[in-house]
Parts: structure tokens; sequence; C-alpha cells
């Protein structure tokens, strides 16, 4: 690929461009409120559409709001001609005016434990992001996920059924990591490359049926906007927000309480039953989850937690109830946790 | 039909009849919980499989709980034959041993505001079960919809977009209305039907693509199961029980902290920008809907909201916001909202 010219580096305005501009300049502006003078931000470059137009974005705007803005782009060493697309990805954000561009290869697990290839290749891209941030002294690492990856992302937490949060799809900000473009559909990113004169990657990966995420962008969103009308990518998104919200709200009450109703008993963790029963089952079943989670490291599914819950919502004198590796009973007008080893 | 045998209507226990009849059981014991003696509950029977198996489980169940059971057939009129489809869910009713058995003749609305046909039908026909509840002094009407009405009512919601409210689902109870089945598939309705002897009338609506309910039935939640892995009704009823709960106990303290913060002023209802601050968005959000809900009789989308919000958490001295009817401003320490013909 020839070098960038400085005028193909300054492309015309259009709709695409200003879009994934607008995303990128409101994220910025987030960030230097809590940051001191010309703070350095890196973009996660893939080479991608989405995350070559985010690229493009933040070599425009972050200079302009006095930031300083670098990429690093992640070989996983996964496909033969990985190092060549790493290296060209690194090339383009070099034309782009993005200084420093670092290109960071990773292992990917693939011992029990890792979740899979798909987890075990993302847990070790957003290590060797969060590296590269350190070693760069970068206050953020901005990250290309958009609206249609948020939609899917919600589609996959509704099939694993993993209840309330696995609707929460991505958050905007999480750590040093921040998702600009989740307000951005991924037609706009590529429409944004294609009006700047940018070529992107387009990863065989993201075309490969055997990844669920794939047949959810093939097949599952295709058909429910064929079936139920447009605006469907939309419309999950919008309701991955807003379920995010009431989460954490109740997430942090139910953190609240917990710390003026758990008492930790020789006979093992006691929660006061009058104190679970005044208040409402949202609050009552989040509590039993995080104290379990907390104490013995087990995550109860909704049935089992609603098993333990019924000690208080139910109560006829049950004899207690067998959770994986705990047993719960009610003493005294307390529920008290137990680990099944001490009994 | 010829008149069923005594026999008949003592079916063997298989494995589907024993599931419906535990839903029932249930229902029915929180029913007795808050009544006196021999109450009287109605079924809802259109003659489909879900109905006519919530209708034989509960003539089995009721008697055996000190409870009456009897049915209330809707005619919605609709179709050439519907009086004499509706004699003969009548008469199937009556063979069960459900007495009293009324059959309601109603006539659907068509005119404007009226939410189309399907919602048209739909108000006629809760408003006839609860006329013949009053009529018959019955303590509930029993509904028979399944976990595949749940699982198809959700994914209606999400395509709506309207928010976390519409993945709540259909309630268990709400009002004089009980929903027994929701934890029970359709085809263990169909198989309790079969294994009984019971011949269900099979409704042409319900295999009519023109509705987005049976598109989602026969296209969108084939497609997900096919492409995600099966149990992902299972999965849609779940995630809406827990959002349900979710939903009440955030729109419970909502309305609690609407009456310590909201005072009627002169100028408008207003709101204290220090108390909407000090709330989690989850509150913030619903505090900003429910106020201009009840105040104003508008209801706000999430951008709206969001909008009139952001008066309290991006606030850099905006004028105000325009809303449907309504204009909002910050004035000495309240969000002020005015009817915009006032202003």
């Amino acid at each position: 690929m020839p070098p960038e010219t400085p005028s193909e580096r300054r492309p015309r305005l259009t709709p695409a461009i200003a879009d994934v501009r607008r995303a990128v300049r409101e994220a910025i502006e987030v960030l230097l409120r809590s940051e001191g003078d010309a703070p350095l931000v890196l973009v996660a470059l893939s080479g991608g559409p989405d995350s070559l137009a985010l690229a493009a974005a933040t070599a425009f705007e972050a200079p302009r709001r006095g930031m300083r803005a670098g990429a690093v782009v992640v070989d996983h060493g996964l496909q033969r001609d990985s190092a060549l697309i790493a290296a060209r990805a690194a090339e383009q954000a070099r034309a782009l005016g993005l200084d420093p561009v670092l290109v960071r290869l990773v292992e990917v697990g693939s011992g029990p434990g890792s979740g899979g290839p798909e987890a075990a290749a993302r847990d070790a891209r957003y290590t060797a992001l969060d590296a590269a941030r350190r070693d760069t002294g970068s206050v953020a690492v901005l990250l290309g996920h958009t609206l249609d990856d948020q939609a899917e992302t919600v589609l996959l937490g509704l099939a694993r059924g993993a209840g309330a949060s696995s609707l929460h799809g991505m958050a905007p900000a999480s750590g040093p990591f921040v998702r600009p473009l989740l307000g951005i559909r991924r037609s706009t990113t590529v429409a944004a490359c294609a009006d700047a004169g940018l070529e992107p990657w387009n990863d065989p990966h993201n075309s490969d049926p055997s990844y669920s995420r794939v047949r959810v962008r093939q097949t599952v969103l295709p058909t429910l906007e064929r079936e139920l009308g447009p605006g469907m990518a939309e419309a999950l998104a919008r309701t991955a927000e807003q379920l995010r919200e009431d989460g954490d709200a109740l997430d942090h009450m139910a953190q609240e309480t917990i710390e003026e109703i758990v008492e930790h008993a020789e006979a093992g963790i006691a929660i006061s039953v009058g104190a679970l029963a005044a208040n409402p089952a949202a609050l009552r079943n989040r509590i039993i989850r995080h104290v379990v989670l907390s104490e013995f490291g087990v995550s109860l599914s909704r049935v089992q937690t609603l098993a333990a819950a019924a000690l208080v919502t139910d109560w006829h004198g049950q004899k207690g109830v067998d959770l994986p590796g705990i047993r719960v009973v009610r003493v005294a007008g307390n529920l008290v946790f137990q680990a099944a080893s001490d009994i």
C-alpha cells in the first residue's frame, strides 16, 4: 500500500465521518474532565472497519481537544498471515498520524477454565491492551464496538439465559476501556472508512458461522428485523442501556444492605430473616446471590437462589436447602449459610 | 360430540397431566390463602389446548382444595362459526364438571385509540372476563398463557424497544387475572389434552402469519433455537421473571421518592435537583418519567427522559428542554415541569 498523502488524511466531512467523530469527541470530553494536560489515549486497532473508523476519528478529534492519540494493534498469532495484517494496520495508524503505534503479539491460552477459544482470545486481547496502556502511560484504551456488536451481545446473553445481567451488554466505560461507538451502526463505520478512502481489513472470522456471534449477525438479527420490523438492533441496544442502569442501582443497594444485615457467626454466615423479608424480591434475591458468591465463591442460578429465598418467603418449617457446596438453614430468625464441608 | 363418560373425565395420570395439575394446584393454594370458604374460580376457556388443559386440571384440583370451579367462554363474533366454537368449548367445560359455564358475546371496538384489531380484541376479552367474574362472585379468572406465550411476549416487547418494562412479559397475577401455566410449555398442554382424550380447537388465527405473534412463534423462536441452542423459550421466560422483579422494586422506590421530593408550585411541578442528583440513574430517570406521566399524561421515551435528566447530570446553563406538550427548566435548585400551554 502506498503511503497516504496528507489530502487523503483530511477527507471531506461526510455524514458517516461526522457521526463517528461526534461519538469520539463526546467520549474524549468525558475523559478530559478527569485528566490533566495533554494526556495520551490509545485506540485498539484490528484494521477492521469499526476500529479503523475509530482510529481515524480519534486522530482527528484528540489533538483538537489537547489530547494525544496512539494505537495498539494486537496480533493473536492465530492466522498464518496475522503478522502481516497487524503490520498493515499499524501502518494505517501511522498514516493517520497516531503516535505511538504499538504491535503486541499475544499467546492465546487454551488451558482448562479459559472458557473456550473465543473467551481465551478475548482475555488475552484485553490483557495485552491494558499492558500497552500502562507501558505508554495512556489514560484509556478506546474500543471500536458498535451498536450492532451491542445488539449481538444482548441476543447472545438472552440465549445464555443467565438472568437480567446477561442483557446489560457491554459497558460504555469499564476500567481503562472506553467504547465511544456503542451508539453508532456498523454500516456507519464502513461508510466512514469508504468516505475517507481507508481500506479496512475483513477478518474471515467475522463470516465464519461456527461462531455464535456470526450466526446472530448473519441469521438471527436479520430474521428478527424481517419478521418484527426494522430498528431491532437499536431497540436491543437501548434496552441494554436501561437494564444496565437498573442492574447497577439494585446491585449497589444490595451491597449496601449486605453491610448492614449480614453477620459472620461461628456457624457460618447469618442474614436476618426479618431484614430479608422486608426487602423487595429484587434485593432479597441479590443479597442471597452476592453473599454466596463473595463468601463461598459459588454463583447461584435463579432457581437455586429462589430455593434459598423460600426459607424466608414460604416458611413452613423446612429442614433447609442444599446448594452446590453450601447448606442453608433457618435458625433463630436468621438464614445461616455454611460450607457443606464444615457440617 | 357425544357426552364424555366419567371414565374419560378421570384420565390416567400422565407426566403432562401431572405438570399442568401441579401448576394449577400451586396457583389455587395462593388464592386460598386470601379467600374464605368454598370460593369460586373461573377458567377462561377458548377451547384451544392451553385453556382446555387448564380447565381439565382446574376441574380436578379445585374441588380437592375446597374450591368451586366454573368456566367462561368468550365469543368475539369475529369468525363465521364463532358461536359454534364457543358452544363446543362450553360443552367441554360442562363435561369436565365445571359449573357454572358462561358464554359471553363481545363486540370488538375498532375506534381510534383502540390500538389495532389485536389490542381491541384483547381489551374486549378482558372486560368480558372480569364482568363474568363479578356476575358470578368469583375470586379470580384463570388464564391459560404458557411459557411459550411468555417467551413470545418478551420477544415482541424487545422488538417494540419500549425499554425494560416491555421485557417483563405477563404477570403471574394481575388484579383478578391469574396465569398458572406460565412455567408450562405449550407442548405439555397439547400432550395433557391428548392424554386426557380431550379434543382442543385449533384457532386458525394461531397460524396466520399476518399476526406478529404468529411470526414469532413460527419463525423467530425456531431461528433463535436453531442458531443459539435449545432452551431459548425457557431463558426468555426466566429473564422476564427477574426483570419484572427488578422493575417492580425500582418503580416502588421511585414512587416513594416522588412523595418526598416533588412539590406542586404555582409555576408547575418542581423536583429538587439535589435529590435527583443523589439518586442513581435508574431512579432519577424513573422519577422524571413517572412525574410527567401522572401530572401531564405524557409517556416519555428514553431519549426524552435523558434530555430532561441532562439538566441535572450535565448542567452547563442550558435554557431548558421542550418535551411533547411540556417545558422543563432548571430554576433555583429545582427542575420545573410546566404544560407548554401554560407558558
